[in-house]
C-alpha cells in the first residue's frame, strides 16, 4: 500500500491465524474490508457450511447477543476458536483487529466472553496539516514528521496510498473520524470547503472502507472569504443560508462526511466576536447547517487573550476558556461539541485538568489531547504520553465518588487529539512516537486500559512478541525505555507544573525567560526570592476557584496542593518545602540531574539492540536519543544555572552548576 | 529617474545657481555627468570665451594648483563666483556636489580657497542584498527598507533606474565603491560571479557615470561550487588558476570592476580553515587573481566561534578577531584590505573600539561601520549614528599623541559600511535614517566633520534651509530630534556597554536573557548579585590586554574604565558606584526612565511639523516614532523588571517598576 513503515500492523501472515479458516457472514463494504484483512493475514474464507472455522464474524443488529452500538462487538473464545458477534459492520472490523491484537499478544482464542464497545462515541484525530508550506513551520503546524500525507505541491495529493495505509492503521485502533486540515485555516486551505471538494472526496473515499468519516476545519469567515458576503454574522440570514448551502454541497460530494472543526476568536482566527455575537451563536450557526445531514460541529474552547500585557499579573490565561464558555452552557445545539484542551494552558508536560471539562453539564464537551509532541520533545525526545492521558481521563473533578473526565467525555463529546503523523518513512519522525498514536486510539476506546499494558501490546504488534518467536530483549528494552519517559521528560524541563520555559516560536529547547515578557500569558514570575503563579482565590487570580470541591480547596492550599502542580497554583520561595521533603530549589536541581541520568540510561538501553533490530529503525532511534541526550543536558544546565544565578542557593549535594 | 524620495538631492533648479552660467572644461564621461547635473540645477553651459561664468570647473592633473589625487579638488570662492580645479574628473564631480551643498547651506561663493580630498582613499558601501528572498529575513539581510534595488524575481532587475538614482546620491557624498551582494553568499548569489556577469555589468554601467566601482561578495568555496573542483585550497594550483580565470572574466565584462569582498570561516561561511590554511593564504589567493586588473580584496576579520558553549566563561568572542588576525600581520598582499568591524562584537549601540584596528601596522586595515540599524532600532527607531562613528574615528589607540582610527584607516584600508537602503519609497524605511547614509559618506570623506554640522547640512539639503526660503521650524525639529538620538537609544536598551539583550534572530526589541544561554558568545552574566563580563587581564578573559597603552590600563581598572563601557570590561555588583556617582542598578533604572521620556519628547516634537511637511513623510515618521515609543516602553519595563526581580533593589526614587 506504501513503502512506509507498517507501524503496528506488520505485513504478512499472522501466526496462529494464517492457514486457518474464517467465516464472515453478511454483506457490507466494511465486511469486505474484514475479508481482505483476513486473507492478508493468511486465512482462507469459508462459507456458513463450515461452522468449525477458526474465526467466525457476524453481525446481529438487534438481538440480546450483540452490543447496542454499531461499533460494539462480543468476542467469545473457547481456547481453539474465536467468535465475534458485532452490532454492525464497523463492530465487525473492530472485532477483527481485536483478534489481531490477541494473536500478537498470545491471547488468541483465550477462553471466555467479553463485550467491547468504545467508551467514547466520538473518537476524532485532528490534523494540523496545511496545503501551503509555511517557510518556518513547514507544512504541518506543530508537525514533526515531515509533510502532509494529504497535501502536496499546493493541492490534494494524486497518490493517496499513504492515506489508505493510515486509514487502516486508525481503524485498527478504533478511530472513527479524521479532520484533515489545520484549525488555523489560512486562505488556501479555506477553499477545501468549496473549490477542492472533489479532491476532498477522494480522500474521504480512502477512509470510507475503514469506517472513518472525514471532517474539515473551516474558517468562521468563510461567508466573507469564500462567499463574497460582507459579514459572517451568525444571526444574518444570508450567512445562515450560505452555510446551509455550503454544507449541502459538501454532503452531496461526500455522503458520509462528518462535520466541521472550528477555531474561532482564538490567536487571530475570525469568530463571532467580530459581530458582537458569542460562541454559542457561532457554533449554532454551523450546527444548523450540518444538522440535516447528521453532521457535527467541533467548536474549540481554546479562546484567550494572546496579546496580554505581561505587566498585568491579574489577567490569567488559565481562566480564559472557563470564563468564556461556562456562561454559555445549555445554549449549544445538540450537534455541537465544545472541544476542550486537557489543561487550561496549552499541552504542557504537566498541567492540572481543565475545569471546563466539568463545568458544562448541559453541553457535549470533548476532551482534546495532543499526540503530536509540541511541548513534549517534538518527536526528537522519546516521551510516551499515555500515562499523562490516563491521569487526565481518571481525574474525578467532583471527588472520587463522582464521574471521571473519561465519564464526562463519554456522556457526549467524546475525545479528540492532534495527530502526530506526516509523510516521514516512520510516519512519526521518532519511530517510538508511533506508540503515542496507538495508545491514543486505545484509550479513546477504553479509558481504563493500563498505559503499560497498551505499551506492551504496541510493542508486541510492532516488534513481534515472545509468542510469535520474537526477541524478548527488544520488548524489554522498548518497554523500559518508554514506560516512564513522560516523567523523565518532565524531570529535566519546566519544573513543578510551571510550564513553558521553551524557546519562543519553535517551542523546542530551554529558554527559561523565553516567554516571560511576552504577550502570551505564559509566565513563571521567578525573581530572586521565589517562583510560581499565584492562582489562588485568596491572593491570586482566582483560577483555583474554577474547580468544584474537593479540588478548589485542594489546589488553594499549600498544605494540599500536589507537588507536581505547586508552581501552577502558588508563588513560593525557593526554600519552600515540598511534601516530598525537598525544597523547591533543591527539587529543581535534583530532578534535572536525575533526568539527564535517566536519558543517559535510555541511550545505553537502546544500544543493546544494535544488530538485533532493523538497521534504519535502530539508527533513527539512536540518533533521536543522542539529540535527546544533548537537549536534556542543555535543559539541565540552562535551568540550573538560571536558578542558581537567581536564587544564589547552591546545590546541597555539591554538584557542579555552571555559575 | 525614479519616483522614490529624492533624499538629499532635491529635484529642480537650485536657488543661487539656477539661471547662472557654468563653464566646465575638459573631456570625460564624468564631466558630462557634471554638465548634466549643472543643467538640471538650472544653469546654462557656456564655453571658455565666457570666463565670468558663475561657476567654473576644470581639471589640472599635475600642476601645483590641484590636489594630488584624482578625486581631490581646490575650491575658490570670491563672494560672487566659484572656481573648482580638480585633480581629475571624479574630483570635478565631487567639486560640483560641494557647490550644491554650499548652495543649500547659504555658503555659495563663500570667499576663500579650500582644498578638498577624501581622507579615506577607499570608501565602500556593502550591500547585504540577496537575489532570493529569505522567508524570514526578507531579501536584504538585516535590511529594514524593503527589497533589493538590484535584484528582483530571482535575477538582476530589468529596470535599474533606482540604481542610477542611488549612484547619483552616493556620488554626491563621495562614495566610490559599492559591493552589491551579501557577504553571506548563498548558492544563487554565488553565481553572480559567473552566470550573471552580463547582468552585473548592467549594474556597473549604472554606477559608472558617477565614478563608482562595483564589487562583488564572493564565496571562498566558488572553485567547488561554481568550478566543479574538489577543493578550494588556496595553495592548490588548480584553485589559483580558477580564481585567475574567474577574475579575468569579470574584468573582461566590467573593465572598471573594483574587486571582491569575502566573509570566510565566519558564521558558517566556507574559508581556508577547511584545508588547514590561514586567512592570509586565503586572502592572498584572491589578491593574486585580481592584482593584474588593479582589483582589491576586502577580507573581513569578523571571525569567531559562533557555536561557543555558554557554560565556558573563559572563551571570549571579543578576543577572536585579534587572536585570529594579528599573528598574520605583514603576510597579506598589498591589494588585500582586512575589514574590521568598529567594535569587537557586532555593531552594538556601545562597544569599545576594536583593538585589531591598531594592531596590524603592516596590513591595510579598513574600518567597517553599519549604516543599516541592525542593533540600533532597525530604522523603526530614529537613531542618528554619526556621533558614534565620530567617536570611533577619533579614538586614539596609542594615546592622544598617536594616530586616530581615522588616521590608521586612511593609511591604507579606508572605510566600509553596510548600506541601509532598499526599494522602499523613502529608500531607508525611516525617512530620518537617510541622515545616516549621508553622514557616513561625509565622514568617510572627512572624519573631522562635526556630526551636528553634517546633520544640519543634510537637513538643509533634504528639507531646504533658511537661505532658500524654507521653514526654520522643520530644521529645528529635525535637528533636535536626531542630534542626541544615539544616546537616547542607548539609554533605554542594553546598559553600560554590556550589549545585546535583544530578541534572538530578529535582533529587535528587548529580551534580556535572549542570548544568555546561546552559542553566540554574547553574554551579560547577570546574577542576583551583579552583572558584566570580566575581560580584564588580572581576573578575566584578558581582552583588555589586547589594547596598547594607555587603554589596556584604562580598561583594566575599575578606577579608570569609562562608565559607558563598565559592563563590557568588568563584572560588578549592582551596588557598584559609577564615576557618575550613581550605582549600577540605579543607573539602569534612571536611564531607562529618562530614555522613554526623551522618546516621548521626540514624538511631541515631530507633531509640531504636522501640516508643515510632506504628508507621506510626516506620517511615515510619525508612525515610526509611535513604534519607537512603544518599543522604548517595552525596553524600559522589561529591563527594569528583569533587574528588580534579580537584584531585589528598589528604585531609590520610588518610581513604579512592575514586580
Amino acid at each position: 500500500m506504501s513503502d512506509a513503515h507498517p507501524m503496528w500492523l506488520r505485513p504478512g501472515p499472522i501466526p496462529g491465524l494464517a492457514g486457518g479458516a474464517v467465516l464472515i457472514t453478511g454483506d457490507d463494504p466494511l465486511l469486505d474490508t474484514v475479508r481482505a484483512e483476513a486473507r492478508a493475514a493468511g486465512m482462507h474464507l469459508v462459507g456458513p457450511d463450515q461452522p468449525a472455522a477458526l474465526v467466525r464474524i457476524s453481525i446481529d443488529r438487534a438481538s440480546g447477543g450483540a452490543p447496542g452500538t454499531e461499533t460494539g462487538f462480543v468476542l467469545t473464545g473457547d481456547g481453539e476458536r474465536t467468535v465475534v458477534v458485532a452490532g454492525g459492520a464497523s463492530g465487525a472490523l473492530c472485532g477483527w483487529f481485536e483478534i489481531v491484537r490477541r494473536a500478537a499478544t498470545g491471547r488468541l482464542h483465550e477462553p471466555g466472553t467479553t463485550r467491547h464497545e468504545p467508551a467514547q462515541a466520538v473518537r476524532i484525530l485532528d490534523h494540523w496539516d496545511n496545503i501551503d508550506v509555511h517557510p518556518v513551520m513547514g507544512q504541518v503546524e506543530r508537525g514533526y514528521a515531515g509533510g502532509s500525507i494529504f497535501f502536496d505541491a499546493g493541492r490534494v495529493r494524486d497518490d493517496l496510498s499513504r492515506v489508505a495505509a493510515y486509514a487502516r492503521l486508525l481503524a485498527s485502533i478504533g478511530i472513527d473520524r479524521v479532520a484533515i486540515n489545520n484549525v488555523n485555516v489560512h486562505a488556501r486551505e479555506a477553499r477545501l470547503l468549496t473549490d477542492d471538494l472533489a479532491d476532498v472526496a477522494r480522500i474521504a473515499a480512502e477512509f470510507r472502507p475503514w469506517g472513518i468519516r472525514l471532517h474539515l476545519s473551516v474558517s468562521f469567515a468563510s461567508p466573507i472569504v469564500l462567499g463574497g458576503l460582507e459579514t459572517s454574522d451568525p444571526l444574518e440570514p444570508a450567512v445562515r443560508a450560505w452555510w446551509r448551502e455550503a454544507a449541502d454541497r459538501v454532503w452531496a460530494a461526500i455522503p458520509d462526511f462528518g462535520g466541521f472543526v472550528v477555531k474561532a476568536d482564538s490567536e487571530g482566527q475570525p469568530g463571532p466576536f467580530a459581530d458582537g455575537r458569542d460562541h454559542a451563536d457561532g457554533a449554532n450557526l454551523l450546527a444548523e447547517a450540518v444538522a440535516p445531514h447528521g453532521g457535527l460541529v467541533h467548536w474549540r474552547a481554546f479562546v484567550y487573550n494572546h496579546t496580554q500585557d505581561w505587566r498585568d499579573r491579574t489577567t490569567d490565561r488559565a481562566r480564559a476558556a472557563f470564563d468564556h464558555f461556562t456562561p454559555l452552557d445549555g445554549r449549544f445545539a445538540d450537534n455541537v461539541i465544545v472541544q476542550v484542551k486537557h489543561g487550561p494552558m496549552d499541552f504542557q508536560v504537566r498541567e492540572p485538568v481543565s475545569p471546563v471539562l466539568a463545568a458544562m453539564p448541559h453541553t457535549r464537551v470533548a476532551l482534546e489531547l495532543q499526540v503530536t509532541q509540541e511541548y513534549t520533545g517534538q518527536q526528537r525526545h522519546a516521551v510516551y504520553l499515555a500515562p499523562m492521558w490516563r491521569e487526565v481521563l481518571d481525574f474525578a473533578p467532583f471527588g472520587a465518588a463522582g464521574p471521571t473526565i473519561a465519564d464526562l467525555a463519554a456522556a457526549g463529546g467524546g475525545i479528540a487529539a492532534v495527530s502526530n503523523v506526516g509523510d516521514d518513512g516512520f510516519w512519526t519522525g521518532h519511530p517510538l512516537a508511533q506508540a503515542n498514536l496507538y495508545a491514543f486510539g486505545r484509550l479513546a476506546w477504553d479509558a481504563t486500559l493500563d498505559p503499560a499494558a497498551i505499551l506492551d501490546e504496541w510493542i508486541a504488534l510492532t516488534f513481534g512478541s515472545g509468542a510469535s518467536g520474537s526477541d524478548g530483549e527488544i520488548a524489554a528494552v522498548v518497554h523500559e525505555l518508554l514506560d516512564d519517559s513522560w516523567s523523565t521528560y518532565e524531570s529535566y524541563t519546566a519544573p513543578l507544573g510551571v510550564g513553558f520555559m521553551v524557546t519562543p516560536g519553535t517551542h523546542y529547547g530551554p529558554s527559561v525567560d523565553g516567554y516571560e515578557y511576552s504577550p502570551w500569558g505564559t509566565y513563571h514570575f521567578a525573581d530572586r526570592d521565589g517562583i510560581g503563579v499565584d492562582r489562588t482565590v485568596a491572593t491570586g487570580t482566582g483560577y483555583a476557584g474554577q474547580y468544584p470541591e474537593p479540588w478548589a480547596s485542594t489546589y488553594e492550599s499549600l498544605d494540599t496542593v500536589p507537588d507536581e502542580l505547586l508552581l501552577f497554583f502558588h508563588h513560593v520561595p525557593y526554600s519552600h518545602r515540598l511534601h516530598s521533603g525537598s525544597t523547591v530549589i533543591q527539587h529543581i536541581y535534583d530532578t534535572r540531574f536525575a533526568g539527564v541520568e535517566r536519558v543517559d540510561a535510555m541511550v545505553d538501553m537502546w544500544q543493546r539492540l544494535d544488530g538485533r533490530i532493523d538497521g534504519d529503525l535502530f539508527a533513527r532511534v539512536r540518533d533521536r536519543l543522542t539529540e535527546q541526550q544533548r537537549s536534556a543536558r542543555e535543559w539541565r544546565d540552562h535551568v540550573n544555572t538560571y536558578f542558581l544565578r537567581k536564587s544564589g542557593i547552591a546545590d546541597e549535594r555539591g554538584r557542579a552548576i555552571h555559575p
